[in-house]
């Protein structure tokens, strides 16, 4: 019998979830806000995910409903569950990826490493916190955020008067004075088996991931094992299902704490396509169905991955082909068939080798062909 | 400008071709003759490829049309051409690969190896060759055989003479001795830039290619050289574009023959999407966009490809993923989407390693899962 997964969201997860679904022969059905979405190709419905209604009878054709996205509202999620609908991630896992102040109490109560929080209700929380931090906080809204949206570095409560003049609390973080930044997927299925890549380095710019080195350099050992154990540790006792990417910060006296958490198909994991036996898209459709997990090895000594971000001149990424095509014929490309505005994810590029130098040169120079 | 291609026929090569598409951003449109084909993922138009007028609209939406198999006639072609159509392989070339007698001649005359061979138009002429070469032959139909199908090995004249019956002329070829068959693909762009990927080696069974071992054990050197000096010649003199592959004899006595040609895809290249940098599929998608070609290297030192034929007790592929997929999490299981009717190719498993005893074991226990 055919196994069906439904993917809420079109973006350029379900998008990338479109090879591994062809490949094992799955049905991916995408539920997408609007036509000509990334993942295009596999949408079935138009609608809007805030609506149960309009969500339910997407969810009755497949055998899993799974996500592009954390947007889910908890009472469609709530809705699905109720009509007899498998959702995974599950909601009471998703609501700690949905709402950063509860996923920070959770970790805390689970003795998980984090920089020091407090929820911020009034200015004089805050002016308090920021007093107790060295007069610098990184204030977030508790839901909503993503690439660097929704995330302040503040030296005066009044910074944040305008968030908190939307009556929703604020979550409160030291500013961590981290070495670097790296990411730790894994995959975990109901019934509890856990697979984990390889922990890598993040480098953002601007709030934005940037490039992601597969392994992280130094990681061997210590390092790799702590991340490992982080992550198992969010899997298990947040019960999550499908992929989960913990983004952590390296500090400079040597502890990782995490900083994000996405229960889905991660851009810190991108690599994985290219570089690792089993995708982390694939992974995830073999999570969410309940499946065994593959073998998540690296298939070469180093991969990166750049992103391409649409610019003021970039055009379509094919229009650059026939030049990086030429300069880069062992760079993998990925087009996610997006309009390039600027800022904008449109792609991304990888490339690997066993001189890391070499591989990072290689990779930087074949995503310029796209943004300039 | 978003690329367009379109694809003739709908089997498992043009479901191939999706993930590689989707990677590139390139729009793919297949022209399947029913509902529920393998690639109906991509599939735009349902219709009859042998008739032009329900092909050229299809035609007119894309960018180049190329082929999922080799049986669009002359005349379709010539229309599609007559339209403006840009078609690749093109007719010139694409006959060599429809017309077995054709290409027998021309291979010759190019003074490429090819076994002996005759045209017979009646039992006469068979019995001479047959005479000729030590008793035994091999007759073919020119046209329209594949997997073993319009193959025979005769020792008497009388024992073709139902297909003489049928009014076309038919290949005589010696029964070659060889010790192996070998194939050696490759791609061309129209600008004429070639890429070769290492020659393998082909096992068949009942006439169906089986296994693929890759690259084809002790071809380092001089057979690889050779191999691949067949193959560029085949596909410059032929002016071929887009993928070829040369099914090839290695005689008992070390000569590398030409046994047959297909422009395409070919099942002896699947073995290229988990184990090569490019695989044959969007290196074909390369090659028909005349964009430059993807680096050819093997990402491991050995890749064994098993296909998975149905069989009398095989039910659907996927009900064999909790076993498989749990005994063999580093193998990468490829689901046409067909149901399995005895014999028919319904998908194949990649293995891959440094150890060839230990990656072909692999490779045939993962399909043996899905076969018993």
């Amino acid at each position: 019998m055919t196994l069906r997964v439904g993917v809420i969201g079109g973006g350029q997860l379900a998008r990338m979830m479109i090879p591994a679904a062809v490949n094992l022969g799955i049905e991916l059905s995408v539920f997408a806000e609007t036509a000509g979405e990334s993942a295009s190709l596999a949408v079935t419905t138009l609608g809007d995910f805030r609506d149960a209604a309009a969500v339910l009878p997407f969810a009755r054709t497949v055998d899993v409903v799974t996500f592009d996205h954390e947007h889910v509202p908890q009472e469609v999620l709530a809705a699905l569950l109720e009509a007899g609908v498998t959702v995974r991630p599950g909601p009471e896992a998703l609501l700690y990826a949905q709402d950063k102040l509860l996923m920070r109490g959770r970790l805390s109560a689970l003795g998980l490493p984090v920089p020091d929080w407090a929820r911020i209700d009034e200015e004089a929380q805050l002016a308090q916190f920021l007093s107790d931090h060295g007069g610098r906080a990184v204030v977030k809204t508790a839901t909503g955020g993503y690439d660097g949206k929704g995330v302040r570095v503040v030296r005066t409560a009044a910074e944040a008067s305008d968030w908190l003049a939307l009556g929703h609390p604020l979550l409160a973080e030291e500013l961590v004075e981290f070495r670097r930044e790296l990411a730790q997927s894994v995959a975990r299925r109901p019934s509890g088996e856990i697979a984990c890549w390889p922990v890598v380095e993040s480098i953002q710019r601007d709030g934005v991931c940037s490039e992601v080195i597969a392994p992280a350099p130094s990681s061997r050992g210590r390092l790799a094992d702590v991340a490992e154990e982080i992550a198992r540790s969010v899997a298990e006792n947040l019960g999550v299902t499908g992929v989960l990417a913990v983004e952590l910060f390296e500090t400079t006296d040597e502890r990782l704490l995490v900083n994000e958490l996405a229960m889905r198909p991660h851009n810190t994991g991108h690599w994985t396509i290219d570089g690792s036996t089993t995708s982390q898209f694939e992974q995830h459709l073999r999570a969410v169905l309940d499946l065994p997990l593959g073998a998540t090895g690296c298939r070469d000594e180093w991969s990166v991955m750049v992103n391409i971000l649409g610019g003021p001149a970039t055009g379509d990424l094919d229009d650059r082909y026939p030049h990086a095509f030429s300069d880069e014929p062992s760079v993998k490309v990925h087009n996610y068939g997006k309009s390039p505005r600027p800022g904008r994810k449109v792609g991304h590029v990888t490339a690997a080798g066993a001189d890391l130098d070499e591989v990072v040169f290689q990779a930087r120079a074949a995503a310029e062909h796209y943004q300039n």
